[in-house]
């Protein structure tokens, strides 16, 4: 951050009193302006044991394959936000079940957050972030042409455990770019 | 936003190609700027069956209890987050046990995220947000001071679910302000 969002002003980094951390300040309007970790949401969707996952039409990652999944958007919760993810990205119509998995990315500043969900029906209507949307058996997974740790980690979590229809919700911490 | 954080030109809103919502565009340096949800962290430690809370000392809700907990701050994850915001707050050394309750609050934009934690030593020293740092019994917490409701429901779900050694997470969603 260079100017105030708020005056237009030039921003000074410094330490706010009261404050241990170096802040975006305006001395102009008096505010301090922070930055913040941001939430990506999405949801591992089922149809008769298939997994949906849709094929990545845009960057980073384009046309590798992942769970429909996005920024939170304000004035919506986390399970609105993965059904809206889910809509946009492969047309599915889905109910949540429940949170499933929770993945702390810091070196990208990210939570991503799962639910658990099952497809209403197995229509699907990929949108403009996806070259393809598709329903995937268990052993037919494109491990190796996954978008994302935090999928992978996801799906892994998902058919290793078997745990649909428990509460268990399972969380990981990805500490740097490229750690598996 | 008024300004462009990265050049200071005037902002308008509008809704960009291949998108759907109102954002912060800057026709100078070509950039849109997001904005999204904020990531509250915070923890339930626990001392010999007794919770910890604190009284707070700036506002909102100041003079109410809390759990420990504040915004997640760039380059940490939820986990140290929760552990930072307790050292802070109450100067409690705790270890965390597991992920325990996530909340929804789109009218304000927020998800909360609480652990469940044990505390080390019984020793506590408020840092400057706190009034005072506290152990509870549990039919000693003082439920008509409590400061949010988030805290309120988390603490709830601790009492009457007794799941601590389980793993089930639990969810809520706060629609608007002051439902409770």
């Amino acid at each position: 951050m260079q100017f105030c969002p708020n005056c237009g002003s030039k921003i000074f980094m410094k330490i706010p009193e009261e404050d241990n951390r170096l802040r975006a300040v305006c001395d102009n309007c008096n505010l301090t302006h922070y930055e913040n970790p941001k939430i990506v949401v999405g949801a591992l969707a089922t149809f008769e044991g298939k997994i949906l996952l849709c094929k990545r039409a845009i960057e980073p990652k384009i046309g590798l394959w992942t769970l429909p999944a996005g920024y939170m958007e304000l004035n919506e919760t986390t399970l609105e936000g993965a059904v809206r993810e889910t809509v946009e990205e492969a047309g599915a119509d889905i109910k949540i079940l429940r949170l499933f998995a929770m993945h702390d990315l810091p070196f990208v500043n990210q939570v991503h957050i799962f639910f658990l969900a099952k497809m209403n029906s197995p229509s699907l209507s990929p949108g403009s972030e996806s070259l393809e949307a598709k329903l995937f058996d268990v052993d037919e997974i494109p491990w190796e042409n996954l978008a994302f740790r935090s999928v992978s980690r996801t799906l892994t979590y998902f058919i290793e455990k078997k745990t649909l229809d428990k509460d268990c919700v399972y969380t990981s911490q990805f500490r740097e770019r490229g750690e598996k």
